[in-house]
């Protein structure tokens, strides 16, 4: 066995642990939207076990398709295709960063993989746009709206990592690929680190995560439904929420509480869903790294 | 692509929607426990992953202990012992009934999955019994307590149905093995999909399930810890519960809360574990047999 984190069982407990934390204005355990609920987002991590199990040995295109494909079997296959999106191509370079160390299993160095993502993207295809395409027609989420250029709805004549550049300005996980994931190991996986560091549970740490990399840039998904001044406004809104004390402190609970229901009051509008992908980026950087802990380690507990 | 469920996801699905079910006097969401938290649940079903997938093609034990350890490597090695014993002969079953209809990959009849296992377990070897006990020991459960007879601290010289068969009357999983799974099929499957097909959401149809086998049988956790008249009094809640409408009517919902404070005031004496395991093969059944269906079946969602 190896002393390190499986990377197809990282993949699937940073869906896990993503959807799992009530994050303001998202589905969360017994909070659940009226055409999604909790268990959509347990079926979806299910689901994509087989497709990160064969990451290392596919394109990131084939993989992303094969993945949405599983979760089309279970559940909308949009429940869950940002967090693919991001999550392939660092499960590749999660592999490449270990048979660069003659298959070492052991934890992944953030800036390891930071470089090796930054190869994995340089290296996307023509054919891996494809195939990302055919998965987001699959997936079919709502409001992605015409683009002047490279449009998902013909076929792509540029290579992956060039048609997300022409997304990245309208759509956060496009953006991640152009700029070779900055927002997921500048602002997110450090956040996530340091709540976990300061002794938070992983639900109180991911939710901390969620309102940081919200306060750093409005959500596109917000945005693209609900307007730029909407998506500015709960961005302002996770700002002060952090400001009052974030899940540390009563303030900060208190006004989390008020900005999750006014955020639910907008309906689907205001559902930052982008943050939430981000969020389990940050998320599986973090279990990559050796960041998973057991709770409890009394006798019973194995050595890792 | 399957039209069926994915053996592998099924079983990582039921480990997921059985935690995630606020049930009473056990873990759930946002409802840890001083030594155990919900994510200790997540990361279990999520390393299960690979051992399922190559559940088909090896025998009973050495997927069990395949599954142990890598649970071992994300959490105490126990969150899952019992779900694991039960679900992989269900999961070989499952293979089996497949095959024998020239790999057809639909729904399985839980009528047919049942005949499969009992051959399953009619099958096992003394080999997996010894790599049962190997398991059993690392995960290291406690209060098992000394067997007069094939006690898992030595070798076992009989099959793993005859040593089952020994623990039955003391061990609820163990008692699964010995009569072929007959609560599984005969009270919790039928339960979980009478709930489902009320139009009750997962969460409060795993609880109602929960509650009906509690209701039928003391859980042997509970007897082995707290004594025999707490196990028999921990099942007289459930009933009453259920009496008083259950999930379903308010009446209900108020009684359970009171027998959720009822058995976590009693420490871990009164966790119902055994009976969480097999609400968990109970869904397993279920999922085999076509019973997830999407939440929202709009424009987005996909035939299955």
């Amino acid at each position: 066995m190896s002393a390190g984190p499986d990377v197809a069982a990282a993949a699937q407990l940073a869906c896990l642990l993503e959807a799992s934390a009530p994050k303001p204005g998202n589905v969360s355990p017994g909070r659940h939207f009226a055409n999604m609920r909790y268990e959509d987002f347990l079926a979806s991590a299910a689901a994509v076990g087989p497709a990160f199990a064969a990451a290392g040995e596919r394109p990131v295109g084939a993989t992303v398709r094969a993945a949405i494909e599983a979760v089309g079997h279970w559940s909308r296959a949009n429940t869950n295709l940002g967090i693919v999106l991001l999550l392939v191509p660092l499960a590749r370079a999660a592999h490449r960063v270990r048979a660069a160390s003659a298959g070492a299993p052991g934890p992944i160095d953030p800036a390891a993989l930071r470089q090796a993502v930054g190869a994995e993207l340089a290296g996307t295809t023509v054919d891996d746009a494809r195939e990302v395409y055919a998965a987001i027609r699959l997936a079919a989420p709502g409001g992605l709206g015409r683009a002047a250029a490279q449009d998902v709805a013909d076929e792509p004549t540029a290579t992956l990592v060039d048609t997300m550049r022409l997304a990245a300005e309208r759509d956060g996980v496009a953006r991640e690929y152009g700029t070779g994931f900055r927002t997921t190991f500048a602002v997110g996986a450090p956040a996530l680190a340091a709540a976990r560091a300061a002794g938070l549970g992983w639900d109180d740490a991911v939710v901390e995560t969620f309102l940081t990399l919200l306060a750093a840039a409005p959500d596109t998904h917000v945005a693209r439904r609900g307007g730029a001044a909407l998506a500015a406004g709960v961005s302002r809104q996770a700002a002060a929420v952090l400001a009052a004390g974030g899940v540390r402190q009563a303030a900060g609970r208190t006004a989390l509480a008020a900005m999750d229901d006014a955020l639910r009051g907008e309906g689907n509008l205001a559902n930052p869903g982008t943050t939430a992908d981000l969020t389990a980026a940050a998320i599986f950087v973090v279990l990559l790294g050796g960041g998973w802990h057991f709770t409890h380690r009394g006798s019973n507990a194995q050595p890792r």
